[in-house]
């Protein structure tokens, strides 16, 4: 269990780091942060950074800010989601733009990504300051490839996983690339935790949609068949589309055509049928196929790996 | 008037580089992006990285690129003061986020910002990005201090300054100073150049809410008293508080106390009152203290900044 609690131990520092050495110039917007950090969250990113900064040869204890950053630029997009979305709940507590309304949501966010940059590009050589500024571009491509994608129900597997990639992926790709370049990695080390980094992220943003399908509440910290409120396409749906007959997605066809009365209808046909099994297999595969990245990696790197991927199966 | 047509040509060459040379790896944020470019506007920023670049021996055919980023910067920032506003109009006609929604425009905005970072920084060595990441975190910063300031009649024009400087005086400041570093200017140059932004912007923000109370709506693409429907308390009205008798700024005080149905009677307490020929005399000495900062310049140098502000003088 010494790898398990090795990376318990890796979320507490990270948030010991944020309790202790985290503050923007802006008091409001700190303590926004600061709230929805409190309020929970797997830190993924960073920790993915601690991990590739390590197994590039790096120590842990140099590189939490950069790691704290990832983090960071993944709490201003969920803080423009909020304004996005106009989602009423977030982690389970009020989301900052129904606190503090969407003007300061807007500013809250915009505020957190140019702190992020401001400090980033003081600190660091390139090409870290572009990695995080193309990702970000990359981040905002994903979303508005997803919002065209609403209520379509020709989006096939390749289709998502370009939105899943762009959307999700890039930034667990950069948390690994970042930490495998300030870790002082090989260009082939780097290679192979970025693309971990991406399949894990893909493989994360499956679950987080099985997740709506299957999950309580409590446990996900948004309301259950939230996404397909939201007229989403989404991975256990389009595995649905295309494994079921006629009759049998006939719910959902309705649904996403425009008939809001059957959403209880088209969510128990996927979760009723085998889709619910095999995008389960699929994920299970993705994640495997995020380990087998790790192959130039020595074996001896790989547990920490594969600690944070079941912490994800799970 | 060769000058004049000098500075003309600017715009025009600005203009022209964006037609034949921007696009994002976005068309449908290229497009909205074109669309406010077409509306109209002045080019300030840009025409002020320009002036800088060429008095700090630079060449302007060299540079238009980093000054086209001071223009995107200022969009992307409109872009999000529509979400942020709720305005109707931006520039005379619709704002982005009516016309795509806010969901859209939020994320428009945030990836014109990621995509200006992803380049500078690929582009431009330190401290180029770093200024420009520090100026929109000053920028958001400002944005929300006005939004702290709303209805408080005690500011006074100390804070007021500290608003427009970091809101508005930061970006031209900024424009001035990456103009003077990329044309190859010394520190005395660089110094001078960004001093003349921030007066230059400063006495721009005036203008701009001098222009809410007097101007026609046509001239300046807003409905005039917007800013107090927004119950913004901006300069003109910063200066009738402090040398109006009680009597006289009555309405005033009501209109920000509460008393929507004052509005147009606070307008008339500005507009029938000496404050405006009063904030017009401040208005001209904070462009002469721009001019003044000049003096390191040599003086043949000084006649293009003459004329970027004689165009906001008019």
């Amino acid at each position: 269990m010494t790898v398990m609690s090795g990376e318990i131990d890796l979320r507490a520092r990270i948030d010991e780091f944020f309790r202790t050495s985290f503050a923007t110039d802006n008091p409001l917007i700190t303590e926004a942060i600061q709230r929805m950090l409190a309020a929970g969250g797997k830190r993924l990113r960073p920790r993915l950074t601690l991990l590739a900064a390590q197994a590039a040869g790096g120590n842990i204890e140099e590189h939490l800010a950069i790691s704290a950053y990832m983090e960071l630029i993944h709490v201003a997009t969920l803080i423009h989601d909020d304004v996005v979305d106009q989602a009423d709940t977030r982690r389970g507590v009020n989301a900052t733009a129904v606190d503090f309304g969407n003007r300061i949501s807007v500013l809250a966010g915009d505020y957190l990504f140019a702190w992020i940059f401001k400090n980033v590009t003081a600190d660091y050589q390139h090409p870290i300051p572009h990695i995080l500024s193309a990702t970000l571009a990359s981040i905002c491509d994903g979303e508005v490839l997803q919002l065209r994608s609403l209520d379509n129900i020709a989006l096939d597997m390749a289709g998502y996983r370009e939105i899943a990639s762009k959307k999700t992926a890039s930034l667990f790709a950069a948390s690994a690339r970042c930490g495998a370049i300030v870790g002082g990695g090989s260009p082939e080390i780097i290679k192979a935790l970025t693309r971990f980094g991406e399949l894990f992220g893909i493989a994360f943003q499956m679950k987080d949609d099985l997740l709506d399908f299957v999950a309580e509440q409590a446990e996900v910290g948004k309301p259950v068949g939230h996404d397909l409120v939201e007229h989403k396409v989404t991975f256990p749906v389009i595995v649905a589309l295309a494994m079921l007959d006629d009759a049998a997605k006939a719910p959902l066809l309705q649904y996403y055509g425009g008939d809001d009365d059957s959403l209880t209808a088209a969510i128990r046909a996927v979760t009723q049928s085998a889709a619910i099994d095999r995008s389960n297999s699929i994920f299970e595969q993705t994640l495997d196929e995020a380990l087998d990245a790790l192959a130039p990696l020595p074996k001896e790197a790989h547990a920490p790996f594969a600690a944070l991927v079941e912490s994800v199966r799970r």
